[in-house]
C-alpha cells in the first residue's frame, strides 16, 4: 500500500467502476479463469481497457504488462480497497413490498454485505421471519443498531418516513444509507447516501412505449 | 386531451417526476385523502410545488387554484399520460439472484406492471416457479414473447450474455428494457434502455465507509 496515492484524488466514478471489476473478477474466478488481460476485464463492461488501467493505476502498480492481471489477487487487492474484504452487516428499515424483496436479494453477499438486522414500524409485521431475517420493531432500532455497531443502512420506507427515519439512522451510528425513497434525505455531511429510484425509472419506460407523433427533430 | 403539448417539448426528468407523483397519489389514496394542494403532494418528494404545477401543465389543466386537485382523478390522469393505467405485462430474462427477486418485488403492480413470462438459459432453473411465475427456456423467449405481445423487458443476465439478449429482445418486438446487467447496451433507436445498477452503488457506499484521511477541501 505504500504506493497508494492520496486518495482524496481519486474520482467517485473511479470507485464506482471498482466495483464492476469485482463483480467481473467473481464470475472469471467462478468460470476457473486464472490471468486476465484488461482487454478481457473490460469486454462486456462497455469500459476501455484503457480506463480499466487508468482506474487501477490510483491504487498502485497491479498487473504486469504483457503478462496480465492474476484474477485471485486483483480480486483481493480490489475487495481491500473497495473495504469489502469481511463480510459487513447492514440494516433494513421497511420489510414492505421491497424491504422484503432486498431480503431475498443475494446478491448483496457478492459485495460481503448482509441485512443482519430489519426493522419495521408496523405491529403486524413484527416479528415475522422474511428469508431467515426476523423483522423487528424501530422502536429498538436505535438500540440495536449501536449494540450491533452497523454502520450501513438500506432505506426501504414510505416517503413521509424517510427523512425522519434517516436521522434516527444518522444518530443511531449509521453512515452509509442506500436509500430507496424517493426522497432526497438531508443528513449531516458525514453520512453517505446513494439513491436507488426504480420507480421513476418504470414509469419513464412505459411512457416510451406508447406510439406518439414524433418529431423530425431530436430522436 | 384537446389541450395536450407537443410531447416532444417534454422533459424527461417531468416524466420521471410524474412517475413520483403517481406513487404519492395512490399512498394519499390510501390514506382515504381525496383532495391535495400541490403544497401536500411534494411535501415528502424534494420537489417544489411550483415545479409540480409545471410537470402538469405540459398536459393541461388539472386543478383549481385555491381548491386543489382531487387525488382519484389525478391519479388516473397520469395514469393515462403514462400509460400504466391498464396491466402491462413484462418479460423478465436471468432468473438468477436479482432475477429471483425481480419476480418477488410487488412494487411493479403500482404501476400496473406484471411479469408474465420468465426465461433462463440455465436448464436446472427451467421448469422452476419462483413467485407463481414458471421459469421457461430462453430457447422459447422470442417465440412467446411475440406471441404474447410483450414489449417491456428486465434485462437480469450476467454481463457477457447481456448484449446477445438484448439483441434477441429487440428482434422479438421489445420497446423497452429495464437493463440490471453492469453493460451499456448498444440496441436499435427504437428500443429505449434505463440502466440500474445497484452493484456499483453497493460498492462505492462501502468505499465510504472506511475512515481516510479527509483533505482540508472539498467535503
Amino acid at each position: 500500500m505504500g504506493r497508494k496515492k492520496n486518495t482524496d484524488a481519486i474520482p467517485h466514478e473511479a470507485i464506482r467502476r471498482l466495483s464492476l471489476y469485482l463483480r467481473d473478477l467473481k464470475r472469471l474466478s467462478q468460470e476457473k479463469i486464472r490471468i486476465v488481460s484488461s482487454e478481457e476485464i473490460t469486454r462486456f463492461l462497455s469500459i476501455s481497457p484503457a480506463q480499466f488501467r487508468k482506474d487501477l493505476s490510483y491504487f498502485g502498480p497491479f498487473g504486469k504488462r504483457g503478462v496480465g492481471y492474476d484474477v485471485e489477487k486483483l480480486t483481493g487487492e480490489i475487495e481491500k480497497i473497495l473495504g469489502t474484504e469481511k463480510l459487513l452487516a447492514m440494516a433494513l428499515v421497511g420489510a414492505g413490498k421491497l424491504g422484503a424483496a432486498l431480503l431475498g436479494y443475494a446478491g448483496f453477499l457478492e459485495f460481503n454485505l448482509k441485512i443482519a438486522l430489519a426493522f419495521d414500524n408496523d405491529a403486524s409485521k413484527v416479528g415475522r421471519v422474511i428469508h431467515g431475517v426476523r423483522i423487528q420493531s424501530t422502536g429498538d432500532m436505535a438500540r440495536l443498531i449501536r449494540q450491533r455497531k452497523i454502520r450501513m443502512a438500506l432505506l426501504a420506507v414510505p416517503a413521509p418516513n424517510a427523512q425522519k427515519t434517516g436521522h434516527e439512522l444518522a444518530r443511531s451510528g449509521i453512515r452509509a444509507i442506500l436509500n430507496f425513497a424517493p426522497v432526497n434525505l438531508n443528513l449531516p455531511q458525514e453520512v453517505h447516501v446513494t439513491n436507488v429510484d426504480m420507480a421513476s425509472e418504470m414509469g419513464s419506460l412505459v411512457y416510451r412505449l406508447h406510439p406518439r407523433p414524433v418529431s423530425s427533430k431530436k430522436r
